[in-house]
């Protein structure tokens, strides 16, 4: 059964831009921002501390399809859903809706990692992770 | 021939997050940033007047793949690819280079429109624009 | 008696910077959204239209003292009193609690003007819209 | 004698707002960026080590005051003036030029700090960085 998870934003004025619209790269940002609630709902953090090791996820890959512009003050419904758990990355699906109308679909890919001040090196989600990520 | 185009960024510090990198989304503005410079490099602008009707680009769809992090102070040196010249939509790669390096690979993909203050609606590409993406 | 409003705002990933901290320009953005968050709860908005003219409020100025940082995932208490309306302009003060603590002191100065494509035009604060603000 | 540095900006689309002038939180975004461009120049960085300590300047205060917008593609001249060193704090002020007026002012004080993942303390300024400073 698929994971999802929902929440709203509120287009800010310095979201905006010269054509009166959301900027573009925005977009990213509510996605990312709807995957950190989503990962807090479930009692996770995307920079945790997992049996003395700091965990982060990275970002991998990041796409968005525009379809409609949002504009100043609109509320965006954003529907999230965790669409494949890989053995050590993370795919989410993104819709964007307004007023009942879906105006961009994104997906966003991260991977697990371990992250010291030296480096960020990937590793097998670690079952406890993965068993918060299901608990649904 | 590939039309390109070479600009350079440096990672400032409000670029940057707490993973102590360059933010993801902010790999957007840099390619939005290296289209405009390109676009005025051959007299254009992303919104302009052309015979007296008001042009933007809209964007279409975007994508990044993140191979390497990139930090505070860091030039990142981005090579633009106009890959395709459609119709209406023009799609961009971006390199993402760091010390020879790449880090991210991008894709922009824009469609040329009548920019209003009621709508924004797509047209075909005018000829005279096209002849100076061309011009090279 | 003081003109107040409370919203809280969580620091997001994307608002902090490589010192681990929300990023020293956030506290602006978060100054104006609950400005705007105000004068949507007294039924205005930052850019309206108001007797067939369209009215908006740019900053004049704007300052910040910062105390104690925020961190990703904190969640900020922003208290704004509307400290003075004059003929034309307001002054917003606003006050950053974290977990009861002021971390943070701003105050922005924004001015009544009418807004057209050509040119911002300051003027005296209709009554009509004073009544509103000071409506409570 | 005066310490000042110059700088320009490209006001890129990202930067501007709905009411289609630059935000006006870039500016400080534009003040910083110009503040640390200044401390390479100088073979400093608001992030670095000196005599294995690791030295930051935190913002302590910021403001500004706006007198004239700035739009899409505008070059803003922002110059830096290194107005007060303290024993800690140093105060920059910027002046922000658009085809030779001045369209804003602004401040920025920061505080020399040690910096660890544990704490940020405030510190004299080393001799050596201060010597650096005003090496002109």
């Amino acid at each position: 059964m698929a994971i999802t998870f929902r929440a709203s934003r509120t287009v800010e004025f310095g979201d905006t831009d010269t054509a009166q619209i959301m900027h573009f790269a925005k977009f990213f940002n509510f996605m990312e921002e709807v995957e950190h609630e989503f990962l807090r709902s479930r009692g996770l953090s995307v920079i945790m501390m997992h049996q003395d090791r700091r965990i982060g996820w990275p970002r991998v890959a990041a796409k968005c399809d525009f379809f409609k512009p949002a504009r100043f003050e609109d509320v965006i419904d954003v529907e999230l859903t965790l669409s494949r758990i890989g053995k050590k990355a993370l795919t989410y699906s993104f819709d964007f809706m307004l007023r009942g109308e879906t105006i961009a679909r994104g997906e966003l890919t991260t991977c697990c990692c371990l992250v010291s001040p030296e480096a960020i090196r990937s590793i097998p989600l670690p079952a406890e992770l993965r068993a918060k990520l299901e608990a649904g």
